[in-house]
This record gives structure tokens, C-alpha cells and sequence, in this order.
């Protein structure tokens, strides 16, 4: 199979990410999935010079609208900031490359069906980076979930607690901004990751109530420490949902939960069976079984990190885990092996979509004091 | 000082842990909190005599009429089911007899404030009895919290999880059944404990959003197992809050969360710190501080066995800790010292009235499908 | 049945522990395990006086002699220091009276089979008193070993952390001075715990090699702080064991293992499975079966204290635990159940014994630099 | 700088590992450590010819001697099994190489001996291949030692627990026959990583004392497994140990302990406090300090992903860990950068020799049955 060629538009921490990724899927999936580094694309030419040779991209570009035009260029990896999400890929469908795009795949809704809208039309291939999917105790969630081990689900409970915004020092960055991360603050950026799961491993939101809270205030401004902008987006939310399944479920998603270094974690009650996961210890999957005799079951520590372990096997022996690195090698391999079979990636824009549209049922359902229906949105 | 008389309504589960607790408070707390066992009072004649032997009380009765009548009684212990509670309190107040109350201090928010208005009246001590406040993780959490060492809070979240309503030859008992329970279900059984606990540390709850759910169906008959008789209370509950400190909480309480066999747990997240706590493993307090150094910080996993912590010090050498039953040794101590100092017991029936309000409030928001204040109730 | 008279000899830390035990016996196991608290002794009237009064034992003495004495009593419960076990148990035994003993059986092997001696042949009923046979976890890791569930045992290991000697002040108590508490210090003292759980668990231990140390120096004189006096036990003992059945066993007892609070563990693996207790999380007991599939396998949680679980059915619904204060509840069922329906208890003394074998083994193994037979000794 | 010239002998599991170090070293640590993967050499010319292509070398060599001989190379990186080290690193080093060697060094003190001196001799840069020193909880516990945080350290005790040897049909593979993998089993495979975390961490061993085992008798052959063949090195092995600064220290190294997947642990004891890790959860250092008040001190869990946090800040931001594949990453920025700044590369030979040397005295003091000094040896 002849190598992808790529684009990544981005090239800070995402940049990074993507570029670990796209190298070592080879080297751990096979020969075949192997990827071209034609273009890096930031808007500060010194700066994507250098991230270029660290991460050993061919060539750079600081407009990403010559780098979608293009001849030589498979497949267009938007890294960039939300609020450029939706030009960059309208673009990049037109120009009948197939599209990587970060989560979350817009500020808006509305953005977001534009851009599912636009790779239909067009017919390239579209993966959104929800990339928690591919640590192998999620995956395992997902097959035994599908196996019916669980049974029938009635609680889902998740919460993204970090604290990196506490510092009274910590700088007014771009997430901070509404203009700039969009409305939503915490419920999007960390939020959208529990929510994706939750769709992923439980079924469709139906309906939802929330709460949200500002507590940080002012901080520095990045450009000038003495002076204190205002933090204009929530820095955290919770809610509760029905599921269309008629599960119940529990979802947080903070920057102030002190002591908590992006620690995520969900467990999910069935009626035959319970999971739970702690992304401070990813490697470990709590399962809980009726069918294990009351005098002696429990739940038990599965380690992902055996041969049958989808995303495991083909890295370490057991015992020798991986971690968030390593979920952006997997997710490369899931999207290059699918452009190369002509499969369709997952998962794709609409599922971008979907998780979208809770948030601003969340959000609509914060303003107007009552639960709503994802499905009464626009 | 003279020892307390005290007669107990009751002689089932808590007729069992609150003789445990008034038994052995002398030998944990000294001499002087002794108290008499002289009646214990129930419906069936025969089990109530053998239960008075077993557990060492002098005397037998089976109507609590007459109980409340004696002259040679201190205190009435009342640790009958939920429907019976008022009539009990009314008639004890009346008789001038000090009341221990069992949790949820009633059924309904008007029969609760009824039994206060009647305890204030005559002026009696009364004490509801939420024993978890007794844990000596709980009351280290209290003090810590009094200390400022968590500063203004943002979030607190609690969940109680149990599964013994699954399996599904579980017999119809009355707490699944309206008419003798209430018509909260898991609501006011076990979610009164965390709702009681978030206000005990956090402060007082504002405003609720809620939903809730019951997964069970039907359940055979206690006295015919061959018929089947449908549940008719929820099973699990979760909520949202709004503390009137501006924190953020989440609440979960379920009968259908396979595997945890009455696991409740809660985070408590302020702005200097927080604190974690497992009633599986309940003698552990974790906490976080932004004063540690971040290279070397963390939670610390506090084990509250040690002289200095309140209930653990006079019990054993730390390490070797305490559980379930020894809260209940704590609460006798406390009421018992209150009583012979001639102080209010804490928590007293307004804490159990509080309590109830949120529960109501809770389940006028499911009604409502909005969020309800706790001070719109009547 | 008829109730049991005990005479306690003792009347601190465990006086009050066995006092707990004997009082709550009957409320958890039945009413037929009533013991009559006769009389306590020690050897300072005012404080046996106090200790009586408070833990409810009817009459005190001050002279041991006068208690084995007496016709009135039918059990002696030796809860004194080591060095006065012989000679009261020699005593009792000799005046017809069932013992109970503390452990250490005694502070030397040649004593400790003296008092066997003596009971054997006089045919009084014996008990030493290895409480932590009796918590839940143990007992069922006791009948899973039994059931074949871990098939050939290759591995033990446990260690007992301490570090309540740590502190400079720590005064120089009777257990660090040779001629009070016997030459083997922590390994005669929390040694000895692992070492019982060990045979009581795998088998009897074949042959031993060992190291110790005293990192204290010199600790504050109790009746006088000013002055220094110098530790004269071991604080610490490591040694690696061959069991008759051919499994290797690593042992570790210590008083200088900074921020562990009597906190013991033990692992066990077998050719069929394995099993994992810590003791700070004690009603936890981890299961991991070969049976299991490879892909959803791992160490299972037991919480052990649901209706099956020994020493756990009797007390309270699942999830409501026991610890250190219920494992003498448990025994003194044991201990009365066994001498009213006339059966050997367990432990025996033969067993207090084999323990004290193999505390000697190690010794010598330390002193000559090499492994040496448990049955080499005399 | 001028990128550095590999050549590696190994295209198995370290080769990969290895590769994976190399390539991803520049996108790490800064493009000035990139490294020219040019040659891979194995035995089988098809399975490296593919090996290479996977990994992206540039060419392939099946005998090492050309390898050796090559002007094109500067570095040797020595993969193979045990048996092979000697004679190529002796080449390798006459022909002013530098050499990186995976551990063990050799299969014999004697081996390792002449391997140093031949690298001291001729002067080329070393290092062995300890690669879970670059665990940054590992790297941590290093430095909160060296800044005396522990003070004086006690005690040590480790566990390397596995279990992949225990099915029944896992074939009699190189490592489990003497003649290939030395006599010393798993003493030496899995032992030396912890033999040498002791070392490095706590100091140098002065005496040993141990036991092993063969529990799994005959596995069927590689190549007929219909017939079998019998394991002819240890399953596992203990030790106890004394340090040169007087500490006690536990060992264990086992194939036999079902249901752990390659985890090892340490606890590191001192007067002023304690450190554990456990590799189930590698990114966790545990840490207590007797300098926090006993009221509200514990072992504090800390998170190594923090940016101040060796080996994990350059990666991902803090709560996005790394594991086993990090640590080869970081172990290749250390040779690479020791070489072009013309430092010493840690840890050197002179660190594996000071390995086997404990190795080969537990040996002798296990046919001795006594305790054996490491300088004892020859």
C-alpha cells in the first residue's frame, strides 16, 4: 500500500500528539501504515519551523489555505484552535482531502452539522479525534458491553475532575476566553470527553439538566502578568441525564477539583454486571459479575495490557502498559487502515455532531432552569 | 452520675446496633455513661422476648403506649419503622421522656416538623440518629473543614451505591412497598445519609434537580413467595445542587449499582484542598493541599486510628480500627454525656427536618422537571 | 447452658479488648454465650479497681494466687505480660480451670511447651489467643485454601509495618527490654502474628534464615524522661522460610517502617489461584483464579461481610464491617461455644508452640549465619 | 550536533523497544538527539530483513562481526540474548564503538568483568540497559533521596511477581534453559531490575542470604510440542540482604505468582520517612514524611506526569502519563546526549558487573545454605 501523505494544521500540544501517533503506528501495527510528514501549518513562522524539524515534518506552511490546495496531500490533520475548525475543514472537503479533525469538531452546533454536511456531500473520509476511546480498558468496556456482559444498563457515572486553573498565577490562555474556546468552557473542552464516552459505551442522550459555576475570576493577562483579565467561560458543570435506553446518569466536568490532574473516571451498572474505570490508573478495568458466587465474587482488576487486548497486544508484553501517547498511535492506525481499505473511519463528524448537541442541550437546559431534550434543539 | 433508663421501640436491626452501642459506650468512654437497659418494646410478643434476652434488656413490652407511660424511664429510643415514628415522638414529648429518633426522622416533611415543634414545646433532648457522622473519617473531614483547611468550597459529590434489591427472588419487604416506607424509596433511606453528610460539611442546601428511576418490577411476597407484588418506591435517584455557599453537588443514590454493597462515598473540593472519603474503606480519610510542595504533593491517605482523631482515640491502638457498630457506641456516648451535662444532643430533630425538606424538594423537582429551592416548600 | 465464670488476669490494653469480647459475645452469636465477669486482676489495686468498674467485672483482686484459687471461677484468661504466663497457666491448670492465653504462648520455646505439658495433662481446655484468626478475610482465605481453590501453594509472603517506636520520645516501654518482654523483640511480639497466619494458612515452616536489627538506640526512661535507656530487643526482623510443602515464604516484622500502623499483609500464590489481604483495608480479602478467561480476569475484591462470611453473617448487612474490637467478639465465641458443648477449642496451646519453634529457628539461624531446621531445636 | 549512527543486534522484543526509544528521542527531548537508525542485524535474514522495514532501518546484516567492522557506526546497541554479549561487546569496543548493552550483561560475574574492562581499556562510552530507572516515579524517589528526605534508610523490601510461566502449555522457550539463559533464572532475568533499583536507590549490597525454587517441572518444546522438555533454571528466588549503610533489605523475583502480570514493587523505609512504588500503577510514587502532623499525615499519592517531574515533564501535561515504552525514550535522550556532550552515560558497566555480583553471591549462598559477603566472590 502506497503511504499517506499528510498535512497537520497545529502544531503545539496537539501537534505533538498527533505527530507521536502518525510516527509509531508503524512500528507497532505494521509496515503497511505508514504516513508521509509533508506539512506542518502554524500561523507563527518561527515557531512551526522549529516544531517541524523537532517532529520531523518535510515542509512548513503558515496558511492553511495553500496547504489544503495542495496537490500532494492526502489527508488534512486540523489541530488548530475550535473557532478555525469549521473553515479549515469546509475547505479541505471541497478540496477532496480526507479530514482528522480534533475534538471537540466545533464551537457550535450549527458549525458542526455544516461540517458533517460538507464531508457528506463531498464524500471524504472524516474521523473526529475522540481519542480515550482507543485506551484499551475502553475498548475492553465497549466489546464486553456489546457482549452483553452488563445486561440491560441503568447508571452511568463519569466526572473529569482537574485543577491546572486554580493557580491564581495560571494565565487568562485562549480556553479561558469565550471569544476564542467558544461559550461552553469546561462542559466543551473536558466535558465533551465523558460525554463521548457515554454515547460510546451506554446509547444516545435523551434528556439532561445541569448547573454551571465561574469560580476562578480574574486571572493574568498571558501577554502582560501585571494586568487581570476576567475568565468568561464556566470552569465547571455538572448534570444529570436519562439515557433514550432509560439509563440514568451523573456527569461532572471541573477545573476545580483540587489535587486531581485530569482524572477521569465512569462506572457503569448493569443488570448483570458493573465496569469502572480510573484514568489516574488506565490500565486497570473493575468488572463486577452476578454470574461470580456471592461468597467469593467481587470486582476484579483486569489489566488491559494482554495479547487479547484490543490497542495492548501489538505493543508490550502483559504487565508493560501504555498510556496517553500511546492512544494517538492507535487512533492513526484506526484511520489510516480505514483510508487504505476504503473503510469509513470511527468515529466520524456525525458523532461529533451528536456530542455537541448535548452540550448545548446542557447549556440550554442551564439557562432555562429545566430539563430539555437533546432532540428539541435546532 | 446517675445511669440513664432507657427504654428502646424496636428490636430488629437497630434494636441490635443501638444495644451495641449503649452496651459497650462505658467501656470505650468510662464509667459514667452507663445506662440501664430496662424495656424494649415490639409487636410480636415472643421475638421481642427473645431479642431482650439476647441483647440483656430487664424488660419486655408490646405496646409502646404503655412504654411512654412508665415512671422509671429516661430515655425512649425510637427504632421502629418510619410510619410510626410520630406518634411515638408526640407521645414521648408529651411524657416529658428524652428521644433518640431513628433517621429519616419521618416520612414526610410535616409529620418531621410536627416532631420538633413537639420536642421544642415540652422541651425534651432529642437527637435524630445519623450514626455516619460518628466515623472518625467523618468527624476528622468536620474539623479539618472548621479548620479552613479546605477554604471556600466549590463542589462536594456523593454517591450511595448497593445492589442487594437485584437479585430478583428478593422478597417485597416494606421498604420497597409506599404505603410503609414512604413514597421516596431510595430517596429518604440511604440518600438522607448523604443529604444529611453534605450538610453536616458543605452547609445548606439551596436548590435540587432531579430524577429518578425504579429498575425492579415486581418482587415475590414476603408471606407467599409464589405471587408477585409490584415495587412502589424508586430504586435509585441521582441530583444536582446548588449549596447555599455557591458550592456545586451531585447526589446518587441507588439500590441497582451491581457489586457495591453499600459503598457510599463523597469529594469534597474547596479552594485550599480536599478531601476524599470510601465507607469500604472507611477508617481512611484522603486529603489534598495546595501547601505541599507540587513536586512531592498528593492526596495523602490519612488513617484515622490515631489518639488525636474524635471516636478512634479511645478505642484501640491505631491501626487497629473500628467500623459499622462502634459509630453507634460514639452516638450513645454523645447523647448520653449531653443528657447527664444537660447540653443539646447534636444532630437534634431541626437536622433531621432539614433533611427531609431537601428530600422533598428533591422529589418536587422530579415532579416539576425543574429546579426547585428547598425554602419554596410549605 | 449454664453461664461461664471468667477471672481475667490483666487489665489494660487487653484487658479491655477481652472484655469487649466476652461482653458482646452473646448479643452477636446468641444468648446461650453468656459469660459472668467475676473478677479482674492486677497488680495495682486502685487501677484494677477503675478497670473493673468501667469494662462492669464484679469483684478485683490484686494477687493472681488468690484467683486460680477460687471455686467460683471456671475460666482463666491470662492477659498479663510473657514473663508471668507460665507460672499462671501452670497454676490454673493444676487447680482444674479452662485458660485462655495471650501470645506469645511465652517468652521461650522451653516454657511455652512446659504450660503445653501441663494443660495436656491435666486435661483442662486451652486457647492461645491469635485474634486475627478471626477476622472474616483470614476465615474465608482459610476455606478457600481448604476447598482446593489455590491448589499447591508456592509462595507466601507477609510483613507486619510498624513505626510507633519512631519517635524519639517514644518511652522505653517493657516490650523494648529484654528481661521483660524475652530476647526476640518484634519477632516474638508482631512477628509472631505472621508467623501463626503462616502455618495456619500454608503449613507448618520447615526452615528458616534471618537478620535483624535494633535502629533505636535509646528511648526515655517511663518513670523518668530525663534519662536515656537503651533498647534492647530487636526492632526489626526479616527472614525467608521453606514450608514443609515446599513453598518459600518471606517474612518482615518491623517497628521502624515510618507511616505503616500496624499495618500486616499478606500474599499467597498457588498453582491454581492466589489470594491478598491488608490488613488496612481488612474486610478486603483479593481472589485471582486461573479459571477465569485471560481476557476478563484478575484479582477480584471480596468485601467479606455478607451473610456467608464467617465472623462477618452475625453482625450486620453487607457493607456494614467489623475490625480489630469484633475479632475478640468472635473469639470468645469460639473459646465458650467450644467449652460448653465440650469440644478442644482452636488454637490450642500446641499451636502457641509451633509458633514459639520457629521464632526460636529464626533466632538461631541468626546467631550461627545460616538456615536452620525448626525441628533442630530441642 | 551530528546525528548519531546505530547499529542493533536484536530485532525481537528489545528491538523494538530500542527503536521506539531512538525514533521518538528527538520529538521528546529536542531535535538536537537524533539518532541515523542504519543498520539491524539478526540471524534469520527474512524476520530482520521484515523487523527492519516495520521499525525503519535503513539496511540489514546477519552477521554481527560486519556489523562490528562497519566505519559507518557509532554506536553498538547490543540486543541480543545473554549469551552473545561478551563477544560482541569485546569486538565492538576494539573497534572504539560506544556500546549500549541490554541487562543482564552477561550471564556471568566473570563475563561482566571482562565486558568492563574491555570498555574501560579502550575507552568507549557504555551503558547497560537498567531501563525502569527512567520510570519518573523512580527518577523522583532518587532525588527525594539524594535531597535526604527519607534520612537514614532502614529497610527495603521488593517484589518482582510474575506469572506468564505457570500454563501449562507455554513452551520451553530460550530463557527457561540454562544453557542459553545462564543457570540463574529468574534471579538474574527479572531479579536484576530489582537488585539494581536497590542498589541505585538505597546503596550497595554487602551480604545475601536465599532460597529458590523450580516449581513447573517439563513445558513442551518450540518445536515439537508434543514433546516436552524440562525447565532447567530457578521459577523464583528470595533473599534477604544487608546493605553497606546497615539497612535490611527483602527480595523476590518469581514466575510463579498467579494473576500479577510483571508488577513489581518496592517500599523504601528511613527515620524521616518512606517511599513505595508499585509498577500496576507506575505513575503513583507514595511518600510519607514525619514532618507532617500526625493528626492529618499519610502516605501522599503523587502524580509523576507534573512538568517538574524527570523523564515526564517534555511529554504530555500533567494526569496524561507514560509507561513502559517512556522509559526507553528517555533512556536513548541519555545515551545520546551523554555521548554528544562527551559525559559519561549512567548507569555504565561498572552498575551491571555490581549487579551480577549480587546475582552470583545469592547463588552461593543458596548452595552454601549460609549467609555469603558479596566481596567474597572472585
Amino acid at each position: 500500500m502506497k503511504p499517506l501523505r499528510v498535512a497537520i494544521i497545529g502544531y503545539k500540544f496537539m501537534g505533538k500528539a498527533h505527530t507521536f501517533g502518525f510516527l509509531n503506528a508503524p512500528i507497532i501495527y505494521g509496515p503497511q501504515y505508514r504516513i508521509v510528514p509533508k506539512v506542518m501549518c502554524g500561523r507563527h513562522a518561527a515557531e512551526v519551523q522549529y516544531a517541524a524539524e523537532q517532529f520531523g515534518w518535510e515542509e512548513t506552511e503558515t496558511d492553511w489555505r495553500r496547504v489544503v490546495d495542495r496537490s500532494d496531500i492526502d489527508l488534512i490533520d486540523v489541530s488548530s484552535p475550535g473557532d478555525t475548525h469549521k473553515d479549515i475543514v469546509l475547505a479541505a472537503a471541497q478540496a477532496g482531502k480526507d479530514i482528522l479533525c480534533e475534538k471537540p469538531l466545533a464551537n457550535t452546533l450549527s458549525e458542526a452539522k455544516e461540517m458533517l454536511a460538507a464531508v457528506t456531500r463531498t464524500g471524504v473520509k472524516h474521523m473526529v479525534g475522540f481519542n480515550f476511546r482507543r485506551l484499551p480498558s475502553v475498548a475492553l468496556a465497549k466489546e464486553m458491553i456489546g457482549e452483553g456482559l452488563l445486561g440491560k444498563i441503568c447508571h452511568w457515572r463519569a466526572a473529569w475532575l482537574s485543577d491546572w486553573i486554580m493557580t491564581k498565577d495560571f494565565p487568562l490562555v485562549w480556553r479561558l476566553q469565550r471569544d476564542k474556546a467558544g461559550v461552553f468552557g469546561a462542559l466543551a473542552d473536558i466535558g465533551s470527553h465523558i460525554i463521548d464516552l457515554a454515547q460510546y459505551l451506554v446509547g444516545d442522550i435523551q434528556t439532561v439538566s445541569g448547573a454551571w459555576e465561574t469560580f476562578s475570576g480574574e486571572r493574568p493577562l498571558e501577554d502582560d502578568p501585571t494586568r487581570m483579565g476576567r475568565v468568561t467561560v464556566p470552569d465547571a458543570v455538572i448534570f444529570t441525564a436519562r439515557f433514550e435506553n432509560g439509563a440514568l446518569g451523573t456527569f461532572e466536568a471541573t477545573r476545580y477539583a483540587a489535587g486531581n490532574k485530569d482524572k477521569h473516571s465512569f462506572e457503569i451498572n448493569g443488570e448483570k454486571g458493573s465496569l469502572r474505570f480510573n484514568y489516574n490508573d488506565a490500565n486497570k478495568l473493575e468488572y463486577f459479575s452476578w454470574d461470580d458466587p456471592e461468597r467469593t465474587g467481587g470486582f476484579k482488576a483486569i489489566y488491559t495490557g494482554a495479547p487479547q487486548h484490543t490497542y495492548a497486544g501489538g505493543w508490550w508484553p502483559n504487565g508493560h502498559f501504555t498510556h496517553y501517547g500511546e492512544t494517538f498511535v492507535s487512533e492513526m492506525y484506526e484511520l489510516v487502515s480505514a483510508i487504505q481499505e476504503n473503510r469509513r473511519p470511527e468515529p466520524g463528524f456525525e458523532v461529533g455532531v451528536r456530542c455537541q448537541a448535548v452540550v448545548e442541550a446542557v447549556a440550554k437546559s442551564i439557562e432555562e432552569q429545566r430539563w430539555v431534550r437533546v432532540d428539541e434543539l435546532p
